[in-house]
């Protein structure tokens, strides 16, 4: 005996892969599939249409293969209204909860498709059922008892972002692909562009810092970027900030000067008496006020409002007062971070760039950098269908970044 | 004014890919397309056909669009006999010529189509016209004057190998992506089994090898597979086989002894010495012979009658008198060895990977394995659709490799 | 006007390099030197013993040099007390604090040379001054006001080690480089004898695992080695320990089954799951007890009561009940270990690594092995003398050391 | 019975660290020593002297001791003239030769000191015994029967560069250490000024490149430090050659416009078209001539008279006809322009530059230039001691570089 279920497919379907996706994906589960309609776009701005039944041997394949069938945008054909489980305790999720993509996403509920809000992978939803419905994405340790969580696949609609049709956008380029072997110059007038669409379009710019930035002398061209509001926020952890007023203060980063390239003695001192002086003062925000830092990456930041969030980690020094030390409380502010970013620049960092990239949905543009490939390509990976890599060096990156931004205008 | 022209799609069109990819090309070359028959296999068994028609502003740009389509398998609907034109000089190619994929391809001749012999990327097709038909790939500098070059895209057909519908086979794993986080030992387990298979349907294992498979310790265990019969035919460097050697005559590598790990003095001038002492007996084969050599991967070579290609490089020392060294004999006798070869190991070695990797067609089954990512991953965008990367240690992938090949029968 | 100072060195002096060091600072730093008494050791056993005046321009490139010549064990030949200054604030060092190595301490107090407890580099010295007098290591945040700080150079006397005079030692191999080309397995063979001699000794072996570790598969080995006693510590993140439970009760490690090398479906919801099954139960702990968890790495340190610090960060999901989240507190946990370990093995993890190696001393012995040639050499370069590194899949390094300390005893 | 023999020391011995090898040295081997004399210079500018016995049990340890002891630059008090062998045939070296070193050399001939010219790493020393006696070096495959190789310790004098005395030289930076994490622009600027002095000195630049350079958009930038004159060599292989060219043919890089990033079709065929072309002009000088080159590194060279060497491969295609497709006369060619650099740029290549890295003496100034850390710290081992790493983008190096020669003037 085989159970089956309709399901169908909608718009690009084709050059899209999406057909190809799904007819994969029952083959690879051991289920089979009839056409029972299709409609072809039979010209390049048409869209296709496809109505098929999926069998399988029982349910608990069929449910296998409609889920993941889900993740790629083929939706039940007959849709019922998704299934609303509550949590049994806090942090601990109803059994066959479901777990999001970072597509856009719809629930179906009271017959009516509501939008997920804070779309983000790995999450559950909840629905709150009150004057109007709202639903949206919860982190396993913000899930409360009795939260009602979507269950199984039903009543679910995914939209994945669809292949641009046109390969002439600001990101129609480099993807799918890392590479040391590309245009380094032209490349960077590219992100270039992409970051002036995106302030002409209104939207944010979030920066996400490694320390390796300030080492390798690209300080003083951030700051500017910061200060000219091409970067409206910033998300780094203590080091960078640690490093980045030890050069104010001290003229070193981890006590070697980055311009004549010495190492005064007492250099790692430098960096500890930074953090004593900064707690000394109670913040940065205050050691800017009283003057003891002028210039630099968190200089910039404080005096020109861009919210910064410090997030903790067991190899810092100090830490500073502003470093959020607990690690849920520090991806908390991560999360409204990224929520509010258009566009996101990695800038050699992979552990905060991670932390950053879980949070972020398929839209949001990003651009990762670094000199290692296996880190642009580990960022690439968790999925931003807008995401593009580029290794190089950061040190020379920053510098003809800001120079094509500022002073190219 | 707009050209056109009819082409044809059949077989898995949709879950291979190359509907999408079709379709994808047509419209990255700023093509359109009008579908003129669809008949899509219902079921997961059936093979699909479409016919459409694409049109293209001007000849050029359909030609382009033609050309592409034709690299994924996509052939005009109405076939014409392929344009031959003679080469103008010796290693001199005729404007427009095809330039092939590493895909089985088909010449049309004469209203009849004929298969391309040892196929291979990057070459020109020749067509000899006598009593029977033959077409052969030939590189640039085979190419002599008055040889018949096939030009254009008319009257050739390309069949990429498509994907298996059945995921379970030897190479059902690992494609698309390399990765160091993988369970090693099971991979290993997977080639063991892959390397099997080739030798129970008759075919023959070629070693790719880099000197780094020597320091890393694994010279006994390859010599074991080669004396065993699991490797039949063997590609390095000069740099290979010195290492090699010179474990045999002083128990050292480059220096090194590889159990105990002490430096002995004078160990570069050992280097020197093996390679004094074989050319003093004339070769590798004549100083095994002569008792010279007794142990390692190139006695077990000689021993047991596998062939080998030694090609010289610019940094060699010496070299031994069995290294070829013109680059253009060398590739020629790497050519001949990839022709005939069913499955190759790259094991460490980029320069030499590359080298062979240039000549297989893609039914070749190909595992490469490097503890550096880049180097899988640049063999792999090569692009044989069978090749399989590993990302580990080759001192100790080989020891693995030998104990489940020989030790756990 | 010069200042100078007079200072001595004692030991083997110009084989341990200090001579050469001492030489170089003053030189660096713009100072000059006349050598006053000098008595070689004429014999390699014998000690040599040299007396010096160094001469600096001011009072300030004077201390400079002789700050940096106490860091390489050259001491000032009129002893004279350490000089106290109390912290001014809680997490506020004085000025001129004196930052600590990794290297065997003293400072002289009252006349009196008093060994500093916890060495640890980059920290701060406190003197507690009651019935019998203590000196000990403070990181910043641990400062409370009032806190008897050590400033300045005077009366402090550090000793690095010396450089086993017998290269044959456990560790006298692969000092003073990384590399991936080295004979892997008998790397491998040397390790697990140092393995054997710290357990022979009576000393505790802390493992840092990454996540690597279980996706790899190499779970169960270390499992036994676990079991078997070989690790007494583990140090690891949120995610080490969900993987490894992830396999032990779903069987597939971030949704791969590390055996067949299949995908189920409902990967990353077993990640999910696992932790909310564990929160459920209230622990790792309580999981083990209620036989939830029934095998791999985190069963038997529970199983074996070997004691594991799991710390978290940004990149967690859940986490575990048992992850420290606050970086503080983490690191406190993370020292107490430290401490505690006469060897430590660091498996493929930079993060873990690192903060487990700010908080050794010099005379503990340091295993590295990570795939990334990059990772070890930052490990190396955070100064043990006693640090071995090795570049090698970690998925064949785990199976083949529990081979060889398991079954070939 | 022990054997001794007596060796001196001579100049800043220990602030060079050869006391301190030496010592180590002769403790690794198993010998003793003491020491019968020592005169320390008791200031920065004097020199040392030191006589000691060196002890070992047998002859042979005691060779193998003054060998390595000679590599250091110590030798032996009472010097006797070299011996010399008869080379038994061609290419074969007599046993016990003296295997080079890279630093400056010197042979004891009727009792007089000749330097070695040539000096070159891993070759024989040959004598040639006429009017006035002269010494160079031989690679293995130059030997002829009847060559006089100099063979043992004896009567050869080795003086490794010493440490510089005062650090501030064009080189006093990065040594020692390869790392991503430095200031970039400030490291190009050092760089750039080593150039300028090498040139006001009447030097000569060899720069040695690899394809990447071209792919990367370095190309233009390249051309013009030829032009100007700041390149006097260039050493390549085919494909730097051909892409440079298809770039000034066809305006892409192995398909790829450089500029726009686009991928016009008939890419790949760009690069065997400019290999027919050039073929078809009977070389690139030709090929400048007729006009069908008209810009470039290619043309910069020929249009200059700048000479270039382009090494041949098993990966090439064609190949030109200038390139070199035997390996043996490719590297004479290179040894031939490695001889005659006063500094060496390494541009992105690791087969090319180890090739001309073997053909230097540890006098010549190398910067070694690759986003591969692992290339830059492979080529830095090689050892010269005036060798600097940089770890960057060649595709922003090369443009900053030209940018800080060129227009900051």
């Amino acid at each position: 005996m085989t159970v089956s279920r309709e399901v169908e497919l909608e718009g690009h379907i084709i050059d899209s892969g999406m057909m190809q996706s799904c007819f994969g994906i029952i083959m690879d589960l051991g289920g089979s599939f009839s056409v029972q309609e299709f409609d072809i776009g039979r010209h390049k701005d048409e869209e296709s249409y496809a109505r098929m039944l999926v069998e399988a041997d029982d349910e608990d394949q069929l449910q296998s293969i409609v889920h993941e069938l889900h993740q790629h945008g083929v939706n039940p054909s007959d849709p019922k209204d998704a299934t609303l489980v509550p949590a049994p305790d806090d942090q601990v999720v109803p059994h066959g909860f479901y777990s999001t993509t970072n597509h856009p996403t719809y629930i179906r509920h009271d017959g009516e498709w509501v939008e997920v809000e804070d779309m983000e992978m790995d999450c559950a939803v909840v629905v709150e059922d009150g004057d109007s419905t709202r639903a949206y994405t919860k982190v396993l340790n913000a899930i409360e008892e009795g939260d009602l969580v979507v269950t199984d696949e039903t009543g679910i609609k995914v939209q994945p972002p669809e292949r641009p049709r046109d390969a002439g956008g600001a990101f129609g380029f480099m993807q799918g692909g890392v590479s040391s072997e590309r245009p380094s110059e032209s490349t960077i007038r590219k992100i270039a562009n992409a970051i002036r669409e995106t302030k002409k379009e209104g939207g944010k710019v979030l920066a996400v810092c490694g320390p390796a930035l300030i080492h390798s002398g690209a300080r003083e061209d951030l700051a500017r970027l910061v200060r000219e509001g091409y970067v409206d926020m910033l998300s780094a952890g203590n080091g960078f900030a640690v490093h980045d007023i030890e050069r104010d203060i001290y003229g070193t980063s981890l006590g070697m000067d980055t311009e004549s390239l010495d190492h005064p003695r007492h250099g790692h001192k430098h960096h500890i008496y930074t953090i004593s002086e900064v707690i000394r003062e109670g913040g940065i925000e205050a050691a800017v006020e009283s003057g003891t830092i002028e210039s630099g990456v968190m200089y910039e930041c404080v005096d020109n409002d861009r919210p910064f969030v410090l997030a903790g980690s067991i190899r810092d020094d100090g830490p500073l007062p502003d470093t959020i030390t607990d690690a849920v409380e520090a991806q908390n502010a991560i999360r409204e971070q990224a929520h509010e970013a258009d566009m996101v620049l990695m800038l050699s960092t992979l552990l905060h760039s991670v932390a950053v990239g879980n949070c972020l949905p398929s839209t949001t543009r990003v651009v990762c950098v670094d000199i290692n490939p296996a880190t642009v390509t580990q960022l690439l990976d968790r999925g931003s269908a807008q995401a593009v890599g580029m290794v190089t060096d950061i040190g020379t990156f920053v510098p003809i970044l800001a120079e094509q931004l500022l002073d190219e205008e």
